[in-house]
């Protein structure tokens, strides 16, 4: 076998012949993992005072290995009769998105303001690992929560209108008292999300007492507004699990009919 | 077909052949969500001063349109043989209740202070919406809740009791240190509930060894009290997807068959 | 009928014939809850302080209507052939723990340290609530929670290792930077308590780089802990509702049927 | 029988007839916990101060007894078929890893630096506790979260890229305004944890209107991440119990199958 072919199996998906990610795709998954990684540290002055130089000299060499990975993915893309020619593949949404991200990497490799566009390289990682095991998962998940859209977005609709009218009335009974955190509408707002979220960073609370008794309402009501979603996202993974099970059954009858024998 | 007649069928849901929210209807909603975005944004000072004009502009163009909806309303009901002429249906609950929505909004347009009673308009959304296709998901919603209400209400009861019985054991080891806080139950409850519903500000805590002891114990406990209705949520969620989809089966033998041969 | 069998008919749940609480239960249901407010609010002093004697006087009020109806109770119990005479029903356990609480909210209606005594009253509303429609509810409840005991324990015995090992943690790294919040492990555990339980006061928290990547560590492993009972009781409760649902089939098999026929 | 004899059956799980934890081996683990709170309750100064000898004391104590333990089971180890005398067990991972813990206690009595080893004579409680009946339970929760652990580890990388927009988001937002805090995305890491898993300490929040804008939907977000997982561990407890339930009932099929004739 070439060596062509070869990195041809190691690299395309398509052309593997044994299940999950190969070696070189776990590689490249890291390469990009690592990247972003330096990406973040980068960011921290006490880290890079004084280390601007390795930095940079780091976020080169791993531009060059993605720039090489793509060099190499071309060269290869003759192998795979999906693509008619090179150009073809250059071509290809896949491979002009790759291409993007490395142009992305080397336009801010001299500041930190590109840093959002950068997370578009871990779109990537989720494009290469949907090949792997985890492409069931994802797709088991993904189907679950599509599957109660409808009713996950009536909770949010509950939560939105509760969210209104607690800060509303936060609005109406603080307002007077704590005009910088409760004097309008958008301001109680921020307490109210604080509150439903149960996440209380208590930079803002109410100090009246009529205040804390619709705070106190408000606060049990969040429960109800998490265990709403929770609910029905444990009933809708119960039901694509078993769907997914009985699929599977079907397929290989010999294996758990024992199990399901009873049900 | 007559513009009143293709009036009817886009405002007039019964009159309506296709599923979904008409793309009038769809209108007439963001019209509402419109009128209480600015009616929420005109609560802050920091974007309401200097711009009282604008803000009083807009306000009025949106309830006029608002009163022209129910003028064309009114206009096309005869079409609707549920109604016996204009006058049944300006006499209607429905009709009451969007003409007195329109006149608070006009009544309460050069204040605040009414704000509450504008979020009588998002009722409006929600009768619409009950239309569509959120009719079924808030029935099937409303239905698992309610099965489970004597349940739910068993865990309010629960956490009403562990409510007392925290706010009496902190007043009692906290009461004396921290009299601001703690210095009566009905004071530590305050802390209580923060504590209980995992929410947690911050602006009062216990501080002897003893008081933190109770205090871990109620915020532990906390979890269970979550937990609880989480966990009959859920059961009852999918109890109501599983009769909905039978039911659905019922109608429609020939879908999803193969999905539920197994079970 | 007498009067004396009338009331026992109203007062004693095993006389009565028709379902749920009588009218004379849920009054004095009503009773104790107003007894149990009434002290509440007493430990406050904004509420106390000038009203002294209203409070006695309405205590003294409830206090004896509660005599009453104990005295009720006595001079009805003949109707029940389960006591033999009424110094049986004096004897008998429940008359026991109602005169008991009557004597404890006498001894401490001139003072608030007997409180936690009083809450004893309310086991009555719990005694008196289950021969409700509310009985049938708390067993499932109660037998669902009982039937995953054990995995329960698992839980709370890996929510003490966590709490324990974090604790340890935090109490090595920032101990020393800050010794009133994490001078010991026992003082790290508040922190740890506040932590797993998402209750996050903000009061202590961890200040130096490697303590707040063990308190993140700690946080999110928090989610599994809330996750895990959660989740053993959401299948504990969906097991016990359909185990109840299938019980209730069995004797009256008419109901229900065509939406089980399915699963 | 002889005192080894007798002994034996007590320390030795596998030669015990009964089910469940014999009296012995309630008393190690009894022993382990104590001698695990006397090592925490030392770490603290008010309780350390003018008490190190007693706390000595009992450490050497405590230490003595587990030693003693320890010796018990060699002398009696020669009762069990399964080691080819005294050495076999004094080889066997478990006595070395007995011991070990032993020494570690010895090394680490004169202060409290090795407090974290000393957690590794709490994996003894485990292995003697899984040969009860938590050892069920056990396997049970341990099989339920394996069988989802692909969907698992998707959440924990949704969570994963979650944390790192968010932290990127704020970093650009908020991190000119309070650059000790959200002056680095590895510095807005600590804060989006804490919203992230609704712990919200409220060291740092968000000062600026957008900002708060996106802590908002961060901590929404954040609700969402806690459904996920309880949500596929709700489904797989479900799954889980419901094997077992069916693998016990074909062993012993005269209970429970009225309860299941129905599903």
């Amino acid at each position: 076998m070439s060596v062509r072919s070869m990195l041809a199996r190691q690299l395309d998906p398509a052309l593997r012949e044994a299940p999950g990610l190969s070696p070189a795709n776990w590689a490249v998954c890291g390469l990009i993992v690592a990247a972003m990684l330096v990406a973040v540290l980068e960011t921290e002055p006490a880290l890079r005072t004084g280390r601007e130089t390795l930095f940079l000299a780091v976020e080169i060499g791993l531009t060059g290995l993605l720039a090489l990975e793509y060099a190499v993915r071309v060269w290869v893309s003759v192998e795979n009769p999906a693509y008619d020619g090179r150009l073809a593949y250059v071509r290809s949404p896949a491979a002009v998105f790759d291409l993007l991200t490395i142009l992305v990497v080397l336009a801010t490799a001299f500041g930190t303001e590109g840093f959002l566009l950068r997370l578009a390289m871990l779109l990537r990682v989720l494009r290469i690992a949907r090949l792997g095991r985890f492409s069931k998962a994802f797709d088991a998940v993904a189907a679950a929560v599509a599957s109660r859209s409808t009713e996950l977005g009536l909770s949010v609709a509950f939560a939105g209108l509760l969210l209104l009218v607690s800060s509303a009335m936060l609005y109406l009974v603080e307002g007077a008292v704590q005009p910088e955190s409760f004097g309008s509408i958008p301001r109680a707002m921020w307490w109210s999300v604080a509150t439903l979220t149960t996440v209380g960073y208590g930079d803002v609370f109410p100090v009246t007492a009529l205040g804390r008794v619709f705070a106190a309402l408000t606060a049990i009501t969040g429960i109800g507004l998490i265990a709403m979603p929770t609910g029905i996202l444990a009933s809708a993974f119960s039901d694509a699990f078993q769907a997914q099970r009985a699929a599977a059954e079907r397929q290989d009858p010999g294996t758990e009919t024992s199990e399901r024998a009873e049900s």
